[in-house]
């Protein structure tokens, strides 16, 4: 079914592979579409506790492929349309949200970004958009926009300030300039960098260990609870979650996670 | 007067200890209207400068105590309801601060956390609504509240990501993993990591610093400033800056403070 | 014409010295309407691409000159009174930035602190208002506020923490107390530590680097795009995004951004 993206499903782990190696799975409308496509079924489906967005080969993505581009640049439109959207994923409730790319922001489950190479141009945001970000060492960033006449895409220009502070986004923004993953995750655009070899591994622990003691329920709720509270006043956020809390007193997940951690065992949380 | 709290004053250091060591301060509702009291009783007395909140023994807080979870999980209620609330501490011009316990951000004097040892659950999120944070290479930190089933409480999901992004708050919700005092300082939970016996010296000498040399009264006016500023627009808080600042200029603290700096003398500000 | 200030064009960098030396640069009305006049000259001349301010001697600047925090103490007010403002600078869009010293953030260019040496009172505030800081190794920073029984003056409440948090600007407010260029890129508040006798040179490469590789227009939205989503929705940035990236598709920057990139060879982006 998928052209350009490899969709796995290993309980408990969704894995979206964005598949034009030799184009170092440079972005293209239908791979924007299949993306989106398998991000709601992996939502839908309750083996999957969380999802991983990766890329195949050598390379996370190059960005916008140059050819759509080209294209553009000469008024010949950004290529194929995909008009029939097969799939509308994300939580209503996460509306302002659910735009092009930030939708990922809205899936009901978490999403890792396993960036395993170079994540340039518009592959930027779309990392950002993703709730926790793992690199390779090999992993390197930039922006771009600036060297092609272009502009702060797709809501970096929100994200990035509030991931690293106003002076880090304007300096990768301004610029373009390459850095690395060890940068990145010292001013905070990655949770962690691994050597290459261990990241596909290292995301699968991860996850599999979330999967074995955390409530799939808490971590709906939580990820809506953070991306809400971006838009909140501390009274709004802090009146949700108390009404959040007592519905979770009434939850089997609450009293599965207290007993199971009185009886010294692993819990038992139902998979939605 | 106090059961499960100990409170000193040591001109300028008020001390608020959580006092059940052999339950690592396992958090109770007692327990809460006592720190409230005592921050009450902190924030009115001329002496006290700043105030501490630490734990007892080997722990800062282990979260709410179990066995009122367990409680509640079988719909026995919270367990016993501490009604009379004999202090309302806090600016009522930071409204919108002044809940369950994030009213610690609304307290008109310096709240410094020393965090002693573990800081687990709830105690996260009332860690976060102090002002500044010291930590012993003893603590360890964990949210907790995925693997009980229950969502991210008490304000923290306004709290955690306007601290150290949206990316380390959702691994840390997520996951409820524990996590070292080095990692919270490295993604900026925590202000400074010291050796365990250097803590309570540290946060004296950095108390006792800030008396001698600050106006009490500038402390209480940035305070404030900070937090309300997080909801204003720049326009709104520079503007509010503009009048204050004038204000400043016609108090005592202004002349002094210009004038000791001139004389090469420490200078001597009203307490309030 | 500019008596406390030096104002340098060395096509593609300005550079606005604030140069009173022998006060360690300490800033006056007058300095302030200089600095504000060569902004405006900066702005508007197509072979300046980014800005640069920085101090003359072994100071960055002092802060507010102590005579004049003298005058005002005793009641005489703040010096000299310089009415005719010769320049409003600053892009209207960005109206709740043009403020006495944060409209630095509305100027259509990048604005790069060198900070060279000591940074101290109103000076921080002012080089917060800046959009890329870099520091010599011998720079020293102090918020002093508290120290002379004033607030937290001319925007810093709110610029501050949402660069490094509140618990590290609660702290510096708090304390005033000094701190070194290692602290400052540590938590945030500079974007790179340089070795003294270097900074000068690599600002200067930073900025020929940008203006060799990156469309000015470019740089002047996305400038604009990262202060306004500071106070937008996710939706409003994103929408606005759209809009602006398609307008980027018309425009000749992005042709010459797409084929210099095909050709390998460097941009020619037009001077605005």
């Amino acid at each position: 079914m998928y052209q350009e993206i490899l969709y796995d499903v290993n309980d408990p782990i969704a894995t979206v592979t964005l598949n034009r190696p030799d184009r170092l799975n440079a972005w293209t409308n239908r791979m924007g579409v299949e993306v989106k496509h398998a991000m709601a079924e992996a939502e839908s489906d309750p083996k999957v506790v969380a999802i991983v967005l990766t890329g195949a080969g050598r390379g996370f993505c190059a960005g916008a492929d140059m050819q759509n581009l080209k294209n553009i640049s000469e008024g010949a439109g950004g290529g194929q349309k995909i008009s029939a959207l097969p799939a509308d994923p994300g939580d209503p409730s996460l509306e302002g949200f659910r735009q092009t790319y930030t939708y990922l922001m809205s899936i009901r489950k978490p999403v890792i970004a396993a960036i395993n190479g170079p994540c340039a141009g518009m592959a930027f945001p779309i990392a950002l958009a993703c709730d926790v970000r793992f690199a390779s060492d090999r992993a390197v960033f930039t922006t771009a926009f600036s060297r092609r006449g272009l502009i702060a895409e797709w809501g970096i220009s929100w994200l990035l300030p509030r991931l690293v502070g106003t002076a880090h986004a304007l300096d990768l923004l301004f610029t373009g300039r390459k850095f690395d993953a060890a940068e990145a995750e010292r001013i905070g655009i990655v949770n962690r960098v691994l050597p290459h070899h261990e990241l596909s591994k290292h995301v699968e622990e991860y996850i599999r260990e979330m999967a074995a003691n955390c409530s799939p329920t808490s971590l709906q709720i939580m990820k809506r609870q953070v991306y809400q509270a971006l838009e909140e006043t501390l009274a709004e956020a802090h009146a949700k979650a108390v009404r959040l809390m007592t519905e979770s007193f009434g939850r089997e997940d609450f009293a599965e996670g207290v007993t199971s951690y009185l009886e010294k065992r692993s819990p038992k949380f139902p998979r939605i």
